[in-house]
């Protein structure tokens, strides 16, 4: 299928059969879902051990006593585990509570109110606050921007990461920017890795950037690879190391799709600096994060090698949900005009950009036919994508004949919507 | 002993023996700790069978896979826990993570920044918002005020809460009073329970203040009683209902004090306005609360009668502890001008008052002696005690022996310190 190589007639005999076919799969009364991100209970099955592991030894390795109030900065454990996912130094991490999504925001919330670096380093003293995001992106990230009422600006994302160049013109342009969002690893949607020299350049901000300029590196998937083969990402941490950067960027992480999605174990890496100023904010606002969790995890993910293993189980029941997003992709749209799309070996999401216009139709489309998507716009600022034309799927929780039925619709909707477009 | 009536003479003669009694104290090179308002390691064993309680079912009452992503306010029962514990409707239970603190430090941000219930309802509108303390209090309710930039205004605390004539008449000629702290039973440090009185009339305050005001119900020992004969606390949510003013007060408890200090479950219980802002708030900056966790606590202590026998195994452990400080302030200084102390059935603390400007040479003695004590002046809004009068005297940490000791060497120094302050 062209479209844009097509005679009205063609394209008017292209919507009659489309319409059948949508009529007939309608008439199916589906009941599928593509739009949850999270993983489905046979992986959380995969950590189950969790509860119970702890046979009565309820003591940190340092000997701590994890059940009592402290430690604000979490046990040596939990720091080491932190450290292997995320592939930094032990004594860079700050172990938080259940929700990496939290700690992005206190950190956020500390660095635009009270100060990093002291309350006069707060962002809110400039006036106007911008954070770039690369789209599509994460709309938990825009929505920590929202609440705190920092402006968001949008750069492309490539196939290598972010459009490192409208980045650093932004931020040469612009003394009102003070951050970047960034999922390095399968960004979420598109599934992309960046590359060493994207990594290089952003690590390379801080020195272009204003003071209080700080990278939000999201690195969400960084041990969530589908295949055996997986790409590296290269170290920010090494990089701004090795530039003097290394202020610019705090890196987050956490087991939520690793163990138990709502009860793992999530982590903030940072200069002494930054971990300084966050840790200021913390002991206002609680007790320490829940240790007993933190050792849970650390005696059932010991070192590198369980953590591997215990991923490769992961993989195995993601892969093939993948795969079949990915053929019913290739084999209807490669070689058309109709979508664009990443091949991601990692994280949870494949990304689909329809023709401009077609995105919210598509998703309207398929939702009248038993087949529910993430709303078009989500994966932009303020839900609006200026082209209409992204779709994130997430095949993690249906069963792989659920996803192969949901993409069945899903592709017959895109066609659908695309030449309604064109005709209209 | 009798300082207002004793000779100079006398005086001296006393100084004379004091100091040769402490320098014999001193001598014993003691290491001894009344500072740590925690459970003992003994209390914290109490719960130790909450790891590996689920035996591999994570499913919550009402189907929830407890594991996965989601359920920002919390499960029924988690709700259930929460409602057993502080004496309220399930329906007005928000479960959160493991630190009630937390939970009153983000109430008060979404009232402050962002509102509670409305952008426009957020105190910071109003230029300056300030916050009744009653003294002596809590140091981290104190620590929230100041981070968010909240002035604090001090009212006494009586024996029966705090002085209300003052609260009121604060309220009504103040119109920057934005709220009120409160920790009502077995008030830290004082231990006193709030009379009926004045329950009723903080329920009444909504009447009087702005329509923003919101008591801050810190009922972190609700169920912390040492003997069977507890005193009742008056229900302030039912006169609330009474007398319409439900969003004038939110309510905080938690199971720190109850299970594992450090890795407990966290609760707010609010009118529905008041849950729906912090929930917008609340779903802004976390994935939700450990769901895990809550269905642990809620096997663990599934009604009130098992909740009522696990407290009562804790009483067993502090009741001796208190015994010992109370014994020693009673056969010390009752009949005396030195001192002044509640008698509390329940929480964590003793507080004593010296005479005026003798708090902060008792405490400096006493750690030269080997014991250490709260800093005085803790107990007061930016830790300054005006009459320099109030030591929180914290036992449950220690064993009884070692309490025994430690109080001997307390009222070494508070007389000396008496003594000293008198002659000089």
């Amino acid at each position: 299928m062209q479209l844009d190589h097509a005679t009205p007639e063609q394209l008017r005999q292209w919507e009659s059969e489309l319409t059948a076919e949508y009529k007939t799969i309608v008439a199916q009364n589906l009941s599928l879902d593509l739009t949850r991100g999270k993983p489905s209970p046979e992986q959380l099955s995969l950590s189950d051990a969790l509860d119970g592991i702890l046979k009565g030894n309820y003591q940190a390795e340092d000997g701590t006593d994890s059940r009592n109030y402290g430690g604000l900065d979490g046990l040596p454990e939990g720091k080491r585990l932190g450290a292997d996912i995320m592939g930094v130094d032990p004594d860079s991490i700050l172990v938080g509570g259940n929700s990496s999504l939290t700690l992005m925001f206190q950190t956020m919330l500390t660095a635009h109110h009270f100060g990093l670096t002291g309350p006069e380093s707060a962002w809110k003293h400039s006036g106007t606050v911008k954070f770039i995001c690369p789209v599509p992106g994460y709309d938990r990230h825009y929505t920590v921007c929202e609440q705190l009422g920092i402006d968001m600006v949008t750069v492309p994302m490539l196939d290598d990461g972010p459009d490192m160049d409208a980045v650093e013109e932004l931020i040469k342009q612009d003394p009102s920017i003070r951050g970047l969002w960034c999922v390095p690893k399968y960004s979420n949607p598109t599934g992309v890795v960046y590359s060493d020299e994207t990594v290089e350049r952003i690590a390379a901000l801080g020195k272009i950037a204003h003071g209080t300029f700080r990278v939000f590196w999201d690195n969400a998937y960084a041990v969530h690879d589908l295949t055996d083969t997986a790409p590296a990402l290269s170290s920010i941490a090494e990089a701004c190391a090795r530039l003097g950067t290394e202020d610019s960027v705090v890196q987050f992480a956490s087991t939520s799709k690793i163990t138990h999605a709502g009860a793992g174990v999530a982590f903030v890496s940072a200069s002494p600096a930054n971990l300084k100023g966050l840790k200021a904010f913390l002991s206002t606002c609680t007790i320490g994060p829940d240790k007993i969790n933190q050792i849970r995890h650390a005696r059932f993910l010991p070192n590198q090698q369980a953590l591997h293993t215990h991923m490769r189980k992961h993989a195995q029941l993601l892969q093939p949900r993948f795969e079949a997003v990915l053929q019913a992709l290739e084999s209807e749209f490669k070689g058309t005009d109709l979508g664009t799309w990443e091949t991601p070996i990692g994280g949870y999401f494949v990304s689909f950009d329809t023709r401009p216009n077609c995105a919210r139709e598509t998703v309207r489309l398929a939702a009248e036919a038993g087949v529910k998507l993430t709303p078009a716009g989500a994966t932009f600022p303020y839900g609006k994508d200026p082209q209409d034309r992204n779709i994130r799927i997430a095949p993690s929780v249906p069963s792989v004949a659920e996803v192969v039925s949901a993409m069945k619709v899903f592709v017959v909707c895109v066609k659908l919507a695309s030449v309604r477009t064109k005709l209209a």
